[in-house]
């Protein structure tokens, strides 16, 4: 089979790498405009070939896979469509994918693509072929997509390793706009309200605890990629922005209401959502909270860690968390089943540390 | 010095054992409604002894801590103001002052309190003398406040290991509304948003990323307890909540708008504000995030976390992220300095991971 791949970086040279190892007779063209890449990415053996052109990438594929940031995404495909021939199945990897390819929906060569990987590295050199491994792979098909050419898409995605799903484009966005960029957007509007109210009242920003801090640690995220993002996909955020906007206008009408029954009422379902929301994804039984005060000096968290490791307890999420003068530190850790997180707080108590168990 | 604890859970248990270890001469007499608790305070050293009644314990003391649930503390604070005398002053624990406590606020002997710790754990089980260590505590004195009195509140917070703070009580509950109790609600309506945007696409979570992890972690915390907060702290919250819904109505516009480079400048600003919130904080220089995927396995926490203790390297905060299968999970470590980032970077490659700097 013979595919290309347009852009090198962590995706596209996964891409290459996970067709060179696990489809037998795959070819990989790769063609990206930093030629310094495009050679790294033959050296790495994440493509066969390096290709002086998109055309010269494209000749001859079954498959194109347009790998490039998302801004530049719909050029980059709307070039490969013009150069493919009428049995090239062309793809992309853009985590947005209704508005910005609105253009290429009506060739039916085209089939937009959003792996759910990588988002915790970047660039060639950490391209893998198992970096799709169990993912999430949507495919965007249209009514007007050549059945074929959606059929050829998805088996190739499930070779690479990756679970394929098809879902309507808008649908796909008003998802990522919900579980992905809303967060973004609300973790901004928080640094800024903070701050603005700091100032307004002279006051420092206080020893803050852990909801402070999760709730901003990816305020401001690299301003590059999510100015794409936020106009690539800029209806579905702002149809979500608006919609949380009148949810807390009548969140601040119910607790001006003062009717503390109806306020506790809320703050349960909110505890529910969220246990439907994200239990759901661990194995093991439901998620418990437990936390721990221990010095702050490095090594401790290993200790832990280690205890429990020896004891095969896996920790699904950690939060650290120093407290105001630094020499001790809070420690939420989050164990997945009732009999785990039982067998946890042993350990750690056995370790000489106080434990207890977060009532959600 | 004669000092009562009125309720002795984790914050009143490590006042008295606090007081007992640090200020010589102290005699703390406590009082609880639940008469084991009040039982078990003693025999743990927290109180000298169990008093029958809120006048009893109240009786002769020079300061009176109300350490009642949020819920519970106006009718306790005065109960205390009712059978102290005038020498006495009186002073609570509560992390919402202004509305809650105005009645009070007129009487010169009452000194609103709000120590800034213990978050992690509860129960008297947990209590501790060094709890306040270094902990701001904040105290809340108006115009009408005896001065003799709020310095010896000033004085024996400061003696238990604290930092006290004067505060106006009303910018107290912004700043509390804006750091702590926004968050919170944030967090609930990101989960009833995601909720029914699933719903209404039949679509399942996919498999979501630490953005929508981190922003959801708190949403429906305690019931009980957030409910006595949001309507204890009303108005702030409100206003605070309002003021959120309003800044996000304009980032629908700005979005909306699609003015790319307008979207870049919004989320640098976002960036340089959360730096100037979060950074200030700690010691060692810029905080630094460092990705980097690992097998999702018992131990493999320990390790990296051993090898960076070993070198003297402190993390401070850290998040982990099973991966779609469960078979790898991506970490984020955060180091303060830039040197000390580099070095962590470095050990880490040198156990075989591979390790990204984030951009932010």
């Amino acid at each position: 089979m013979r595919i290309a791949v347009l852009g090198v970086g962590l995706i596209g040279g996964s891409i290459g790498h996970a067709a060179r190892a696990r489809i037998e007779g795959a070819e990989v063209a790769g063609w990206d405009p930093d030629p310094e890449l495009l050679a790294r990415a033959v050296e790495l053996g994440a493509i066969d070939r390096a290709a002086a052109s998109v055309p010269d990438a494209v000749q001859g594929a079954e498959l194109v896979f347009c790998a490039a940031p998302v801004g530049a995404l719909p050029a980059l495909a709307a070039e490969a469509l013009a150069a493919a021939g009428p049995d090239t199945a062309v793809t992309d990897v853009g985590s947005v994918k209704h508005e910005a390819l609105a253009a290429l929906a009506g060739d039916s060569r085209f089939i937009g693509g959003h792996p759910l990987a990588g988002a915790e590295t970047s660039g060639v050199e950490n391209s893998r072929a198992d970096l799709f491994e169990g993912a999430r792979w949507y495919l965007t098909p249209t009514a007007g997509t050549a059945g074929v050419l959606y059929d050829r898409v998805q088996r190739t995605v499930a070779a690479l390793g990756a679970r394929p799903q098809a879902i309507d484009a808008a649908a796909h966005d008003r998802l990522m706009a919900t579980v992905s960029h809303l967060p973004h957007v609300l973790a901004n509007v928080l640094v800024e309200q903070a701050s603005e109210a700091l100032a307004s009242d002279s006051a420092r920003l206080p020893e803050v605890g852990p909801s402070f801090r999760d709730a901003a640690r990816v305020a401001g995220s690299n301003p590059g990629i999510w100015a794409d993002i936020y106009t690539g996909n800029g209806e579905a955020i702002a149809g979500e922005v608006e919609a949380v906007a009148a949810r807390l206008r009548a969140v601040a009408e119910l607790i001006r209401a003062g009717d503390r029954d109806a306020v506790a009422s809320w703050q349960s379902a909110a505890a529910e959502r969220r246990r439907e929301l994200l239990e759901g994804e661990l194995a093991g039984g439901p998620l418990h909270e437990l936390r721990l005060r221990v010095p702050n000096r490095p090594g401790i968290v290993a200790e832990i860690a280690l205890a429990l490791g020896r004891a095969s307890v896996n920790i699904e999420d950690m939060a650290l968390y120093p407290a105001a003068d630094m020499s001790t530190g809070a420690v939420s850790l989050y164990v997945a089943g009732d009999a785990e997180a039982e067998r946890a707080a042993t350990l750690i108590r056995g370790l000489g540390h106080d434990v207890s168990r977060v009532e959600r």
